[in-house]
């Protein structure tokens, strides 16, 4: 695989291979094709050539124009968030029951590895790919997917409209003016939402908060601490928020992963959630009815989401007519983290 | 991919396809090479030859003698597992920043999945493999193993030894040992130990708790409890386990997702661990120092793990030398989820 990303490749062809190798286009055939009539200079010389030109033959082409591959594949943007693993199984299972395979990169939250991981995949002629992409706006990564011709199914993200994708989407919205309405009507009005990176699920919380404000007549008087979805923003915002002059009454972390890095914080300060403070995270992680007391969530199917994912992928394999977009419920759980403000 | 697994395909020739299609060999390299100046009759024939015989051509051979696919395997028994995540983590950079990449592939659980994924990484011709073998003695993955021609690790399980693989271990015995005697020396005699597949990890564990009842000359007054390393026996083995009329006085859960399903008995029960009942956990997971009181665990590093295992193949696609095991150290983390007995 390439690792000169900026470049876009336009594809050799065999005719370039042979002027390049200086043999007859005959000569590439055999050599290419496995024939056992070639000599090893022969083949050395092609060989050659194929490499400095990065020639791929239309065999696997052709070939795939008459029989799938029967993979797709999963471009995981950072597989230590833990939903990603719920995901997963319902993806492969779906899969698996439909005679699929699934081959899977993860990323390291990294843009650019993981344009190269939708590279390696195409190269590896996945029939499908699904891909929650680490950020909507990234030139390489969408570039990547731009020049895909295989259906591809994006998780809970924006891309350019250009972009022909199917999308499964969560209505964080919903679930997180339901958390903020029982917030509200607790008493709260000091509320610090710690939001992660202004992707698509961010923008839609805050959205879901501010509809909370609406609708019961009040200003929207809540603060954002926008970062990353890693934990330790998490723990960062928490004690930002804590260490204000008039700190919140009720914080909420967007994210399972802030979750768990404001959690940290207040265990370490002592701090008795329901009491001392008011607290919402997101997604139903093993932590929140582990924790004491209970932690109120936004939860989500994400075997759902998955096992959608890959319904749409099949679907658009099949040429069936598939929605652009699939919308999964959220829900808020409550739970004794959250009471009326001290 | 062929999904008839018992079956050892012998690789059908170039000669074959062209006797099959009725048509010379030069034909079929031409076809077979993307040549331009190929009827669609002629590449129907010979595409449908191609198919039946399911012929692979020698240039993606050729082609991996003259370079690598710069790609790894990673066969994932159970992604739930969060360990995964870590090790993924560990083997990904250390490939990333050598200009590797990894494909992943997930088993649920399924040993006969498993299978099929070693094949299908194999057939997208990775350089390397790395797996942790669900089953140490399924036929079915060791027979695939026993297939393969390129560097295989095997994390943390013994294979049949004539599976030629470097493996990278944990010292859970002696982790496990310094468990055994913190709880032996605060008193407690009757233990508890919930024990997962009897695979290695189970095995050596069990062997490390009674090294400490031997190392204080103690009979090894202990019970096991094994079945899956699933959540669910967690939580089945410590409700057996309270529900003895001689309960044990001290539990040590033998992994970590068996951790977890015996900490939600706990907290169903409203036990007070370190008072009511001594604990132990393994892997230094999310929720053990989020519990109230803060969870004992044997723990290791599974990045570390990860990235040996990467170092591994590396140093095996470059003929070096590298050792058969390595085997990476242990360590208890005494919390205040240990107490002396009631």
């Amino acid at each position: 695989m390439s690792t000169d990303h900026t470049r876009r490749r336009s594809r050799a062809s065999m005719r370039e291979v042979a002027d390049r190798a200086g043999v007859a286009m005959s000569s590439v055939s055999r050599v290419l094709s496995g024939h056992p009539d070639v000599s090893p200079a022969m083949s050395e010389k092609v060989m050659r050539a194929v490499d400095e030109l990065d020639y791929r033959p239309d065999i696997l082409a052709q070939s795939l124009r008459r029989r799938e591959t029967l993979s797709i594949g999963f471009v995981v943007g950072d597989i230590s968030n833990p939903l990603f693993a719920e995901i997963v199984t319902g993806v492969e299972s779906t899969l698996h029951s439909n005679g699929y395979s699934m081959l899977l990169t993860n990323s390291l939250g990294d843009p650019m590895l993981e344009a190269a991981h939708i590279e390696l995949l195409s190269h590896r002629r996945v029939d499908g790919l699904v891909i929650s992409v680490l950020d909507e706006t990234h030139p390489e990564p969408m570039s990547q997917l731009r020049g895909l011709d295989i259906p591809v199914v994006v998780l809970d993200r924006s891309v350019p409209s250009d972009i022909p994708v199917s999308r499964v989407l969560s209505d964080h919205r919903s679930g997180m003016k339901e958390a903020g309405l029982h917030l509200l009507d607790l008493g709260h009005r000091r509320i610090g939402l710690i939001g992660g990176t202004p992707v698509r699920p961010a923008l839609e919380r805050r959205a879901g908060l501010e509809d909370a404000f609406a609708a019961r007549g009040l200003p929207a008087t809540y603060t954002a601490d926008e970062g990353s979805f890693a934990v330790e923003h998490g723990a960062t915002a928490m004690r930002r928020y804590l260490d204000l002059p008039e700190p919140p009454t009720a914080v909420i972390a967007g994210g399972n992963q802030l979750m768990l890095g404001a959690l940290r914080v207040v265990a370490e300060r002592g701090i008795a959630l329901g009491r001392d403070l008011s607290f919402v995270g997101c997604d139903d992680v093993a932590i929140t009815d582990l924790f004491q007391p209970a932690v109120s969530v936004v939860r989500r199917d994400n075997v759902a989401m998955g096992r959608t994912a890959a319904e749409l992928i099949l679907g658009r394999l099949r040429d069936d007519a598939v929605p652009e977009d699939v919308v999964l419920p959220t829900e808020f759980v409550a739970r004794p983290s959250c009471g009326p403000p001290p």
